[in-house]
């Protein structure tokens, strides 16, 4: 029975700062990445945040991200491999330790906004990630964007690796996701998204910007919680999965 | 055989300043205190002062503050104990990542600044620390003032508690520290110190302020390594305890 | 004529972080404070902030806090006066960039949250702040709770003062507002809390927690636009006041 | 007669940190530039440079950098010109803030680290900063790298622009310098160091890697007082100069 996870980004509120409705997407996905301090989020979010992803059963994700709060972690910043290391196991354990506490697990690490867009391209950047993740546990699964080099570097190290994909983003012939500066980048016919979403997982294969047919081997789509609208999307996302008899699960399950 | 502990804070310096003689001082000392980047200290630092800590075979301390970097977390911040508490579980998971990934323990920890100066007057947020780090880890042990709250709020849970002591401070008839506001807070005269730490390690007393003696029973003595002057007293306690047929000995060995 | 001030605090946002209804709220107040970056806001919010106070005409006050995001600036901290004189001179300094660059003035400094709740009880504090901002420009105002230190020390050294009072706040005898922690501390009857603001604003009286009339001299009342039912409120107190044949000014129309 | 402003960094110390001899450079030098918090300082450090600075009677200068605390704001990230606009005002103004309560004026304005590396080779990014400054105060002079996108910028809107020479680098034909990365990059012999600069203002040429003569107009040399080598060197510059019959003196004097 073919499976898929659905992910998305949860507990980025700070403070007196709230962001996201992480209530209500909570019951729609099947992991979480929750931001660990750097980007986004503060302690108290955290820890109320991981009880949230617990009482729900869903896998928790560590989010790691650039210390940029002020740019919500999304400029590229032009960090050392090692810093970049250090910034991850920093804030894997920060949210470790707020799982542990709650006799939770962690299950895996997705980058960030720019530290996973950067990595995704930069072999050495992601091999530094990648590494950093192993050596604190060898049994947490790296989720980045299929085809990118953050996967290709979990893999190499023996990593366990999730492939991540987009239902509202179009790829080129080569399987990298179409830059937003270009035009047709983002789909915005929702219909036609969940369509390319379903044939990703059942099929293996989407349509590219050159219109011939790409494999992809999904593991997980990206979701967003962020409002009604994207709220609303999900719920139709998982509607059409689930009529196709594909089975909505957390990554450990699947990879 | 008369056992104590020698306690310094580490790993202090953050981003391209420097504090701090670590890799001098570490040869002296049994235990450390490793700052976690809310007061002091970066990712980078704490990765390399773990490294340093584990090659000289120290106990391991986190040490968490204040988020306020710009006052090294000396001044007093009115938090509820509910963000204490997840400030503490924030940076001791962090601390945990970089001891883990190098195959390391952490031994304990020791509030730093005015978190450990508030706490050690505060039932209620000492009580919430002490549940944050057993919650973590219930083997971990708690440092804090010889007869504080942070003492004794660790004891009313069950967690390890150990109990810190001042060379160069005078105590009240209470076995509290003398308010540096006081005059005769601090003992200037290196000797008195020394003798008055021996005494306190051999026979549990010290002559108090008022000129009784009180029983005071030391797990460490917390010690300094900013300059070559604190360095050379630390010399010299060690030499003394050891010529008194004392055994320096990380806490571990002693709680 | 009668007149007062109706401010509030805007300019709150931070990076991609939303708070406030500045746009809807503006309209109906004559002046505002905004947020400088160390508990609130971020430059580019105080760049649109000044613009759209410098549209609607009304007037530009600072609001400088601790240095502490996390908390928004509501949390006890306890620096020293030098330390928070410089903070103020700081933030007023960078506000005042953002004003000056648009061919704008700044008419008044309020602290905010708990380095105005300290200040108001604390002369020393006080009186550091109200020479900082006398040192950076004499024709301020600085804008304090009516009653307080802060407004005792500006008058102590010749910088211009605003009074300001809370429409739905009960005042002690003595003139102090009651603890937020004792009954009563909070007027809930929208219609009694206009009553107490006109009554001020005309007589200069507020009926205490005692029973006993006190006086009050109300140069500004302190309004909020975080949401639909405070904006509403402010609709009423301003329409309220207009009926009392009071004119709704600036505090440079007023001190 | 000929006329050459010494610059140096200055202020960069942070809370409990400590980075640099600025009393004792401060002697050497003609115009500092002052870092402003975000990158490095607070605003006790800013007060207390700004006085020693306004006592010695040298040039002041607002060093603003990427709100980069970490990392010193040395590495390079990737904010839109906006936001660099709006961080250039916020630092400006709180720098301001000090000179004017100190009763002195800000010269000049000069890009910290990867701020004035960027820019110095984007334009855009240039031209939104020196607008920034434009609209501050159009009488501030611009000091960037000669040759670069920063002077250019600046000279375009017909902002004051300095042109900032260092003394120990290797220059492109192009005027440009030579990479960090490539050999030879940095002048190590101190004496064909000074020779270089003493030729560069008296002369207004300099070998360039290729081993011809190109054109350079400096108005400013970049000299360093973080440690005893550097003053030494410094110490040399000036005198070799002064003996050559240059005059040292302020940007103000210059350009």
């Amino acid at each position: 029975m073919a499976k898929i996870d659905l992910n998305c980004d949860l507990g980025e509120s700070f403070g007196a700062y709230s962001i996201g409705m992480d209530a209500e997407v909570i019951p729609l996905i099947s992991s979480c990445n929750i931001a660990c301090g750097y980007h986004a989020s503060d302690p108290l979010v955290m820890q109320k945040t991981i009880a949230l992803a617990g009482e729900a059963g869903i896998g928790i994700g560590a989010h790691p991200g650039y210390p940029d709060l002020m740019g919500f972690g999304r400029r590229n910043l032009n960090v050392s491999p090692a810093e970049a290391a250090a910034y991850v196991t920093y804030q894997l354990g920060a949210l470790y330790a707020f799982a542990k506490s709650a006799g939770l697990k962690i299950q895996h690490v997705k980058p960030h906004g720019a530290l996973y867009n950067m990595a995704g391209k930069d072999y050495t950047l992601a091999l530094a990630i990648a590494k950093a993740v192993k050596a604190f546990d060898p049994s947490l699964i790296l989720l980045g964007l299929s085809g990118s080099e953050s996967v290709r570097a979990a893999q190499d190290i023996g990593l366990p690796a999730a492939r991540e994909v987009f239902a509202d983003r179009a790829y080129m012939p080569d399987g990298s996701l179409m830059p937003r500066t270009l035009e047709g980048a983002v789909i915005h016919d929702e219909n036609e998204a969940i369509r390319r979403v379903v044939r990703m997982v059942k099929e293996h294969k989407v349509t590219a910007s050159d219109g011939t047919d790409i494999e992809i081997v999904p593991d997980s789509i990206c979701v967003h919680g962020d409002n009604i609208k994207a709220l609303t999307f999900v719920t139709q996302i998982r509607s059409a999965l689930e009529a196709e008899g594909i089975q909505i699960a957390p990554l450990s399950d699947i990879v």
